[in-house]
């Protein structure tokens, strides 16, 4: 018996979910559900489209619907909505109003014994476990999270909506000389600017004014102001050949001190690097939708992230076959 | 209420602990136990030593007991007796007989209502946590473990039991362009010598046959003759200056692809540089005695495992701040 799973929202993250189950053997997908019109959506995999507003009649058909909305507008209102039917997973991931989005969807698992895990990709995810890792094992230290090399979705919107832009795409890098002072165990304190850089690629419209594009990006507050930002004019042909990826990664890094007289150091550094940020945040997804259907079947019921999953119930191994091969 | 804390066996790990549990606000030691005569035996921060023999007498008075014995000797006989009084936690490493051992815990954890949780560190810890992880969120891919550079215990003893040999110590290196090749997704398949150097620090008798020696050392079966091989002879005040210590380290590494076609690479890596290889391991094994208490305080009792604990067990901090601000 495979876990049946429903994909909400059929966009680069929804289609990353429905590669990831074609390659898991536990698991099928039932169905895409959209708010476009289905008969104009075709998925890649061949999976039937349904109609989002209809989907409540799949409620025994479906263990896990994987909610691949935006977090802006979709999700809020969404993950609630459809734990009223379904054990359902996101990737909420507006870190300030988790709190909230937490005590919305927990309301109506509980209500409804439906189980909800929200939050779940790297950062919220990944990178949060090993926040949490690095904290409790190394009570008396420092943590870093750095992002990037990679594209920001919210910063290349706000290059293109500049005057005269005809596209964009920014990139986030740390600073290099900021992660050896942090992998050397020196615990520096770190300013916004001293962390990460901010670099543009900029195809601008003919004739526009390119050093007033430039001005504008790099004074634009919350944005750019407070980073030290490389502005490159190029191309829509080099553009389109070498700027279309979502690549992505970054770090966290825990450095602490053990010992009576706190003198020995220790660095705990968790790493990745993504060709596709939408496809990997897809297959953490489909990962901790294995744990929900798990958890559910177990009788948990109520709102769940990361932090409260034990790490077997996201391999499709057994335990015992999880103790002999990976412990 | 601090948790309540015992420490069974007081070397390196023990010691560890000990400090560990200082520094962590939630916890108490109550008691060191030791199979030598307590009064030979001082403690760090003055904590009571008593007879292991007697320990069961605590049976009332201590939470959790963190077992610091060796996997050789100590922990297949130590862990299960102590289970039939306490909730225990040790870091038996012996990855071969982990299903025997957690089968003999298992069992007497449920016949006397109490909680184990067994092979807790680094490797078996963390390491295996990063694998587990890894496999589950690239299902298509291949996982890298390398160790070091560090001390391995067990080479070094072997070192010191060639004839000629004063004082050795061993480390174990990863193959740097190994290590570049996994870093950049190619997925190499490596044999034993092509992912570790040994490297061996040796002060010889004076007067011995340091060719003899050196010859020993490098044809050694299981230990030495499948890898590349250095031997450095220093002298005894070269070798208490700079060798006298235990750091290790390591890293996980699972590379692996996404996207119907699999054309999309990632690679997630955990890495650690420990300055002391017990301290460390003994700073895991007191976060997860803090799971440990927070579990049998809620009902569960039988044998557990990294796989089996939710991180927030981990973190001394409520759910609600661990999502405020960890998530």
């Amino acid at each position: 018996m495979k876990i049946k799973i429903g994909i909400a929202g059929y966009g680069n993250l929804g289609k990353g979910v429905e590669s990831a189950i074609h390659y898991s053997d536990d698991m099928e997908l039932v169905a895409v559900f959209t708010r476009r019109n289905p008969d104009d959506v075709k998925t890649l995999t061949g999976a039937p489209v349904y109609d989002l507003d209809k989907i409540s009649e799949w409620k025994d058909r479906i263990d896990v619907v994987i909610l691949c909305g935006g977090s802006a507008n979709d999700l809020p209102t969404q993950t609630p909505e459809l734990a009223k039917y379904f054990t359902v997973i996101d990737s909420f991931d507006t870190h300030a109003r988790i709190p909230e989005h937490f005590s919305n969807v927990d309301e109506v698992c509980r209500a409804n014994n439906t189980l909800g895990i929200i939050s779940v990709g790297w950062d919220p995810g990944l990178f949060s476990l090993n926040r949490l890792l690095g904290q409790a094992i190394l009570p008396n230290g420092s943590d870093y999270t750095f992002w990037g090399r990679g594209v920001s979705q919210g910063h290349s919107d706000a290059v293109r909506r500049v005057p005269g832009v005809k596209d964009a795409r920014q990139y986030t890098i740390p600073v290099e000389s900021a992660l050896a002072a942090v992998r050397e165990g020196k615990n520096p304190v770190l300013t916004t600017r001293e962390k990460h850089i901010r670099e543009c690629f900029v195809v601008a419209e003919e004739g526009a004014d390119l050093q007033a594009i430039e001005d504008t990006i790099k004074t634009m507050p919350n944005y750019f102001a407070d980073y030290d930002t490389i502005v490159h004019f190029i191309d829509q042909e080099e553009f389109n050949r070498d700027h279309l990826g979502i690549p992505h990664g970054g770090v966290v890094i825990r450095s602490g001190k053990t010992g009576m007289d706190g003198d020995r150091n220790h660095v705990v550094e968790f790493k990745i690097t993504l060709d596709s940020n939408p496809e990997f945040t897809a297959s953490v997804l489909v990962a901790y939708a294995r744990a929900a259907f798990r958890m559910r079947s177990e009788g948990t019921v109520g709102c769940k992230t990361v932090f409260d999953i034990a790490p077997a119930y996201l391999h499709p191994s057994s335990p015992e076959e999880q103790r002999k091969n990976l412990l």
